[in-house]
């Protein structure tokens, strides 16, 4: 059984909705260890009228801190005593929905890199792509990149779609303006140049559409224009469906329509709910980190750390260590 | 009545469709001049049983020269001619269907940039966001920006939104990794400050999914950050419209739902049409230039010699000079 621990104080909403999400992954048969103010998570399970192990965690770090400084500063802190339980083998994944900049640290300086991994990086799963599911990174962890850490997110990309959509050999492409060799910044065309070398199945520039059209399992970009983009694609499916459920179940609407349509419409929506999702992993500690969004409801921690104890599960990590060593 | 130069040798489908697009465009009122081959553009007006003026130009520029190699060498290139006819005097606008690279260049060395723009940039507008129209530069032309370009996207774009949204003090924001100040590279950081201390309408950091929720009117970016999310976005509308047309009129759905929403939805998709759009601006030169998509039909060409006959007799340039010299 998966051990996770969760960091009960991070996000918009803890601890009391982690809390209650906690509870909820631990119903699905999941080892969750509840990581925070001792006395307020046992008043929370105490109200909830369930158990769970506590591990006692006085400080938490603000939206607002520098990361790297924080996690250094406070051994205390709720990420900190998750992120050295996973380090000390007490749990084989982590989840936290408070400051992702603290989380990336927390796995990057405590958990420890993988050899081979200069920077842990977000990777985003899209399971629903009709093409097939996709995987994106890095979503924000590392602003700023060099050739070789695309060429790494390769690796690790790959490993995940191996995972979790059952690509053998996954299709890596490198996110650019235009998809013949040569496009792009220095950035992307030295990093074609690694990618095209490698063992990695390298199907060379690909471009923002692309992510819909299925020519790559796999699509390597820098931080910032990978959660620059994320969340665009992200607002824009939202916004265009509102649009035609506008259109369809609206005030202009008819009765007929909207009877016929409005079930199907909320099937689909349920669907594909982002809170299914639950987070997204960090990839390139040693150990399993999944990221949640800070707007985390109980149910989106509840699935957040069933994706971590999924991980675990499937061997994610041991997955990527080998692709490193191939 | 607007005179646009249009590079009829630049596209997909040049010059054929490119023809057809100006005559089309012509009949609602615009002074159409088409540059290229005089004897393969007079062969296909007297095709179509057309007349319209003629410049001949002897040379093309593909899609995998150099750009700048290309417009300092090729005088006799289309697009080449096309810009020094607005230089000229002999024009008001340019439009290009053909290299993008090629047509910057053309714009920056022969029409020359107006005082105060570093880099002409590619703006992208929006007007279908129900919250209002929205501009966001750039979509291209500059990969890797400084801050000071970032105030200049901000100047041009705002221009933009004055003449074609109608917002007399639009909101220009930062396109982000998060809201707060102090966020992403050193580009906006640095360029948070210019554009703060300027008498721009500075509404901070916006995020990706901001592009449809209203807290600005020009979203600012680095052209390669603005070009892989644009058609993210892009992708994503069409992606998330088929996903939602194939719920209510696959093969899954009944004959009554098929029959109430397909009118309704395509009454929705003829109006999104990227088609209706036709082209991107490019601003920062000392004449209207319109960039088309290179798979442009006859319908976008001419949708985009209109949309450079609009921004002629809007008065765009002037008003993006006056916005530099405020």
């Amino acid at each position: 059984m998966a051990r996770i621990a969760l960091d009960a104080m991070g996000g918009d909403h803890a601890p009391a909705e982690v809390v209650a999400g906690g509870v909820e992954a631990a119903k699905s048969g999941i080892d969750v260890r509840l990581v925070g103010d001792e006395p307020t998570l046992r008043g929370l399970l105490d109200d909830l009228g369930a158990e769970l192990p506590v591990v006692h965690a006085g400080e938490t770090i603000g939206m607002d801190e520098d990361p790297r400084f924080a996690i250094r500063e406070k051994k205390g802190a709720s990420v900190s005593v998750a992120a050295r339980m996973v380090a000390d083998g007490d749990a084989d994944g982590l989840y936290s929905a408070g400051s992702t900049g603290a989380t990336v640290a927390a796995a990057a300086l405590l958990i420890g890199r993988l050899e081979g991994i200069a920077r842990p990086a977000i990777a985003n799963l899209y399971l629903m792509i009709p093409s097939g599911g996709i995987v994106l990174l890095d979503g924000g962890a590392n602003l700023e990149c060099r050739p070789e850490h695309l060429y790494q997110f390769g690796v690790m990309g790959s490993a995940l779609s191996t995972v979790y959509v059952g690509k053998e050999r996954p299709r890596v492409g490198i996110l650019n303006i235009g998809s013949e060799e040569g496009k792009g910044r220095d950035l992307e065309k030295e990093a074609y140049g690694l990618l095209r070398d490698s063992n990695l199945n390298f199907v060379g520039n690909v471009e923002g559409h692309d992510l819909g059209t299925g020519v790559a399992d796999v699509f390597v970009t820098d931080g910032f224009t990978g959660n620059v983009l994320l969340k665009a694609a992200e607002g824009t499916a939202r916004f265009v469906a509102q649009i035609i459920t506008d259109v369809l179940l609206g005030r202009e609407s008819d009765p007929q329509t909207i009877e016929v349509t409005r079930p199907k419409l909320q099937e689909l929506y349920d669907r594909v709910d982002p809170e299914a999702y639950g987070g997204s992993h960090l990839v390139g500690a040693k150990g399993v980190v999944v990221i949640g969004h800070g707007s985390s409801s109980r149910r989106a921690v509840a699935n957040g750390v069933g994706l971590a104890a999924e991980a675990v599960e499937r061997g994610l990590v041991e997955r990527i260590a080998a692709g490193l060593g191939g």
